[in-house]
């Protein structure tokens, strides 16, 4: 049995290695490549996933997993090598039962989709992009009915984000937590609005690029394991737990967008820099889920880099670097700006009173969509009445609300709900590091970030992928994913900003 | 037959797309990856190198160039596709031969060999490094009788890097260039040195790479297809025809480093750049041997880039970016200095009238070691000895003699010659060139290029692999590989510099 789960590992340290150098394909697409080597890099990317997709669905590993199905019942169920097991159990079964035929084909009607949504959204016509939409929602119901028998249609696709989670799940959650984002951004709305406009001068890009280098340095980031380059958007990819990269964007006229997506995508290459070394090659090797993996972007973002001990912290030297643009803003008057709530119709522009509402609205329309009780021709409608409903605005045209988006473009239902999670997440797990590091404001207020990134390194990222999201936050925090703590921290957070 | 043909391309197309993603492994290893990561990148390169030598050497090749045999009788022999399956077959037979644990042996050697030559090299002894050099001497004699029956136990390895090309025809060539480039230099040596002490002052960066920038600009490097990198030595490298990229990089106290690297590596990219498109992802997609590979680089770097015309062009716009380094230097001065003939120790640095005997000495050992009449031991004093016969100077160390270079320590024999070859075709087409384009001086004095890189696009880079070396040299300027060319070359160019 030792024999077969080695050579199990042995495998997937190739397989392993192939989504590394196809990580590494795309990582340069976006940050390197010139332009006019497109097509080939689109073939290069294509062989090495067949290539891939076809060792991980080998009979080589379906028979060794069959094997091994009985040391799983034998070991330690929480043991490392019982829940690597498991989890290559898990890569294995939702790949095989998927036929290549139906890969292909979603993969080429992905592709058309992405093109024709930027062309629609361009244009802002939903009818040229409806018929795609169409298309795309039959294949991903398509897609959950191989997996079959399932509670929700749209579990199997949530499932692929977040492992073991549940439709009804995240409806729960949402619907405890919506009603009280929607009364707590009515009450800011009738506050006076913070002043802000200074964010909005100019701010040369090499000195956005010094404070955000500075900043996530100090975080913990480490240059010897990563690096920061530009892309149209940033994002974060590793290739193998020892290399793990960010890219962030430089916008002149608004100084939050560079400095916030750099800590944002720092948490993201934190988390995977902190899973345990042994489990590199492994499938193992990666986060639990999407929304834990969003819980350390936005926690770092958010609850350290939005906080006003960060920014009492911070501010001189930000203040340093642009003196005639900051020089006579004080840190109270800073510290509100970059946190002022205001509800606005792009998600990705979203505060963080107002951006789970964003997310809330999309669940439902994928999920009716899915149901079949929604039809793509009524999407544009019934989102422009739900941004009405829970933030009073509407949308001037499709490409600021129906269309706004990449995701649907490449059938990408079920991730949305990831990014609200991962906010609740984050409170979640805050809430519980403070008890074991009472002073950490006071700690933030003096740049030390040591103990907040060991407690997370001990507590989330050292497993990995071992445990199941639920799971995971249930052994830390003492429950499952639940909505309160984000609300109190909303709550306190807003209440004295806006000193409702 | 049709169908075969179709069946082998595709799965050419796969091989290629795994060069192609190892070739980006590599880059990104040398150009960005962050150190921590080597380990890691080490297997990933191993796994996709092992998965595209399965691809090579399968089954499925074999009999699909079995049975195309019999096409290549048929058709004309100097069709595309003859040509294809013809190089196919050549790829596939090497590949064949060698055992997989040689190879996996011969790759330990070399790992090992590298990294005790860099601690050898360091520390100038010779001793260190001998043990290896005689194990990879061993390892490249049982590599050669892989492909016995050979004329010479060289022959294997010429062929590596020179397709169809004998030992003993290199030699031929070799020695009748030799006594006359010895000539030339004791020449040169007799008469007063050129002042070139303005090329080691203070070129700060920036300006290196602009002017470096603006040069392979208007020889026709198109970002569009490529990009140029620092690395900590230059090299060229491509990912399919349409994304070669280049390295340099920069010495802040020696002017011509960074400039003449980046003509030779964008000579190297304008090649491959230039290749047939409808070759891509074939066998024919690549160079037709490494001494024309280099003949192109060669050619841009020094038959345009150290030509009296260049400079009389470009000068004004180099001085205009150096003014305090440049300004009291003539055009003449400066086309003399960066032409300097000195008599060193270094390959690397050496000029072009001295650089071919550095070349012949190496060759000549790497056969005597090969053939047994040299042993491993001897090696520092063969070297020397050389040295003082050839250039009339002696090492001080064996770091700065047979300890110089990194080719020996991963059993590289079989390379070196390819840069003296170089030399001569770039020299041999440039002549035929004139035939075609007699006012080629007075084009390159306007920073016109277009004519002349059409030339070498349509008798060169466009065939891609399709003939051999010698084939290919033959077909355009009526003869094989001669010495008369470059000899008559540097005879004109150092006669007038030197007024011998």
């Amino acid at each position: 049995m030792e024999e077969k789960l080695r050579q199990l590992k042995k495998l997937w340290e190739e397989i392993a290695d192939f989504k590394a150098t196809s990580a590494l394909l795309e990582w340069d697409q976006l940050v390197n490549m010139p332009e006019g080597a497109a097509q080939d890099r689109g073939e290069q990317i294509a062989t090495i996933e067949k290539i891939a997709h076809d060792k991980l669905t080998s009979d080589e590993i379906g028979r060794l997993l069959d094997d091994l199905k009985i040391m799983l019942d034998q070991n330690d169920a929480d043991s490392d090598d019982a829940r690597l097991i498991k989890v290559a159990k898990r890569h294995y079964d939702k790949a095989i039962k998927v036929p290549a035929a139906f890969v292909s084909e979603f993969a080429r009607a992905s592709t058309i989709g992405q093109s024709v949504w930027e062309k629609a959204k361009l244009e802002s016509s939903f009818e040229t992009f409806r018929p795609c939409l169409e298309q795309l929602v039959e294949l991903r119901r398509q897609y959950a009915d191989f997996f079959k028998p399932w509670q929700h249609v749209y579990d199997p696709l949530l499932d692929d984000f977040e492992p073991g989670m549940k439709t009804v799940e995240v409806q729960e959650i949402f619907n405890a937590l919506r009603p009280e984002q929607v009364e707590l951004i009515r009450q800011i709305s009738q506050e006076s609005q913070v002043e802000k406009s200074f964010l909005f001068l100019n701010y040369p890009e090499e000195g956005q690029r010094e404070f955000g280098v500075e900043v996530i340095e100090k975080f913990g980031y480490d240059w010897k394991h990563g690096r920061q380059d530009k892309s149209a958007h940033p994002f974060t990819t590793g290739f193998g737990l020892n290399d793990v990269r960010i890219t962030t964007r430089f916008k002149s006229n608004f100084l939050p967008s560079a400095m916030f997506s750099s800590m944002h995508e720092c948490g993201h290459a934190l988390y995977e820099l902190g899973i345990n070394k042994r489990y590199n090659r492994s499938p193992l090797a990666d986060g639990a889920s999407m929304a834990v993996h969003e819980s350390q972007s936005r926690l770092w973002e958010n609850l350290v880099g939005r906080s006003r001990a960060f920014w009492r912290c911070f501010y001189p030297r930000l203040q340093e670097i642009f003196p005639s643009q900051l020089g006579n803003v004080t840190t109270e008057t800073f510290y509100k700006a970059v946190n002022a709530v205001e509800p606005s119709l792009i998600r990705v522009e979203a505060d963080e009173a107002t951006y789970n509402l964003h997310i809330m609205l999309r669940m439902e329309l994928e999920i009716a969509l899915m149901e079949g009780s929604l039809s793509a021709k009524d999407a544009p409608q019934a989102w422009n009445e739900k941004m009405k409903d829970y933030l009073g605005i509407l949308p001037p045209d499709n490409a600021q609300g129906v269309l706004q988006d990449v995701h649907w473009s490449f059938g990408g239902f079920g991730y949305f709900p990831t990014y609200a999670l991962g906010n609740l997440v984050s409170a979640q797990l805050w809430e519980r590091m403070l008890q074991d590091i009472p002073d950490v404001e006071g700690q933030i207020e003096q740049a030390k970030f040591a103990d907040l990134l060991g407690w997370m390194r001990k507590h989330v990222h050292i497993h990995g992928a071992k445990f199941e999201p639920q799971e995971l936050v249930q052994k830390i925090t003492g429950s499952k994913i639940i909505p309160n703590p984000y609300m109190r921290y909303l709550e306190t957070k807003f209440k004295d900003i806006y000193h409702l």
